[in-house]
């Protein structure tokens, strides 16, 4: 058995999300699908990171074991030409060690979020961005954002679907820039609960557009319930950046 | 009667072009029926460019009149609730000169043509960026496009259907720069051919992949001769960037 490691780039918007499902398409059995039209073999594609239907990703890594032996670049452009047309893409692929987990082995995970935040709808984001009208001021987002990073309990920011045994998570950095129209939320940590970015970017918003003073983003992290924080920010503004290991 | 003026951005994909056709939903008749829809009146919307098939659009200008007097800011949003579920945007509205007019007041057009240069296809770019997996030396680009700045015969780089009665055009400036996997062409002149943007960019791809030295840019403007140059790059990588008066 040899063991690759693959990172991919999608987008999320076709999807059920990453994880296989009854109920759609997704990014599991595409390239579960690939490989196996590629070499005959049945394989488990196994994801760093389960993203939600429609969120996107420009660095998810995964690995796989095949029994026969192929060098990356064939292994690469073989898997690319067989998930025509889905909008998936093998970025690169490499030979693992036979115990790097895509999952396990992480040592950090990197999301980004896309907020366009001007007047007019979006046309060429639409389904890449979350559209926010009103004016954010992204440097108190920023300096608020900053009470979310180190361990603390994030019950208020997961979903009421996560099945994380405990809500103790660990933020590395948590950064919030503006480029022009649009703003770039980056958070890093090993690991996120379900929802987490998101509950943590619709919270942001709330910071952004004046109606929480930053401190309650602070309060509402001390709550540990879900309604104390804001909404859910929508899939469509969420990507899965880059994993550590 | 008041002139309006619009600044627009759109998604070319799902177009036949700018312009009104009957073979299918153009961007101008999408602005004509939302003018309508808002407050009655048929207009014609004239644009300061003509974009083809699947073209997008940062900055696109149009101007058009009105017998009422609306404000500027209740304008764009009406005209982005009426534009609805269409992917264009209306990014400013203001009243302009009577005498402005958005095609034949402008001096100066910009264009920008996106490349990505990678050997993995196309995830989230797919139909926004021409795909070029052999390495592109940008340097080499952007020296051989200097070549095209300045007043010449554009004869090697316009369209069989072009219409204009002359080939002489103007290139006010030509910058070709890398961005990590990108190679972005931005391009700025009075006014250009039919495929003309396209024309270039599909030539200097040939001088980034090796296979044309870079003086033979010139020799293939020099020529005058469309089979001189090298082929039309996709519209999926071009878009209008903005527009000077």
């Amino acid at each position: 058995m040899t063991r690759y490691r693959l990172r991919i780039e999608y987008d999320g918007r076709d999807f059920v999300g990453w994880q296989r499902q009854d109920n759609g398409p997704s990014i599991q059995a595409a390239l579960e699908e690939a490989v196996r039209r590629f070499c005959g073999e049945t394989v488990t594609v196994h994801g760093a990171g389960r993203t939600d239907a429609g969120v996107h990703a420009l660095g998810q890594v995964a690995h796989f074991d095949l029994t026969q032996e192929v060098t990356p670049d064939r292994l690469c452009a073989a898997l690319n030409h067989y998930l025509k047309p889905a909008p998936v893409a093998v970025l690169a692929a490499a030979v693992a060690e036979p115990d790097f987990h895509a999952r396990f082995s992480a040592t950090q995970r990197a999301y980004l979020y896309r907020i366009v935040n001007r007047r007019a709808p979006l046309a060429l984001d639409r389904g890449r961005a979350w559209f926010v009208p009103a004016p954010l001021d992204a440097a108190a987002m920023d300096q608020a954002a900053q009470a979310l990073v180190g361990r603390h309990d994030f019950t208020s920011f997961r979903s009421s679907e996560c099945q994380a045994k405990s809500a103790l998570k660990t933020l590395d950095a948590f950064q919030v820039v503006r480029r022009g129209d649009e703003i770039r939320l980056t958070v890093r940590a090993l690991s996120f609960l379900h929802h987490q970015v998101r509950a943590m970017a619709g919270s942001l918003k709330l910071v952004g557009t004046g109606k929480w003073r930053p401190a309650m983003l602070e309060q509402a992290l001390a709550a540990r319930e879900r309604g104390a924080a804001g909404p859910t920010a929508p899939a469509a503004g969420l990507y899965f950046l880059e994993v550590r290991y």
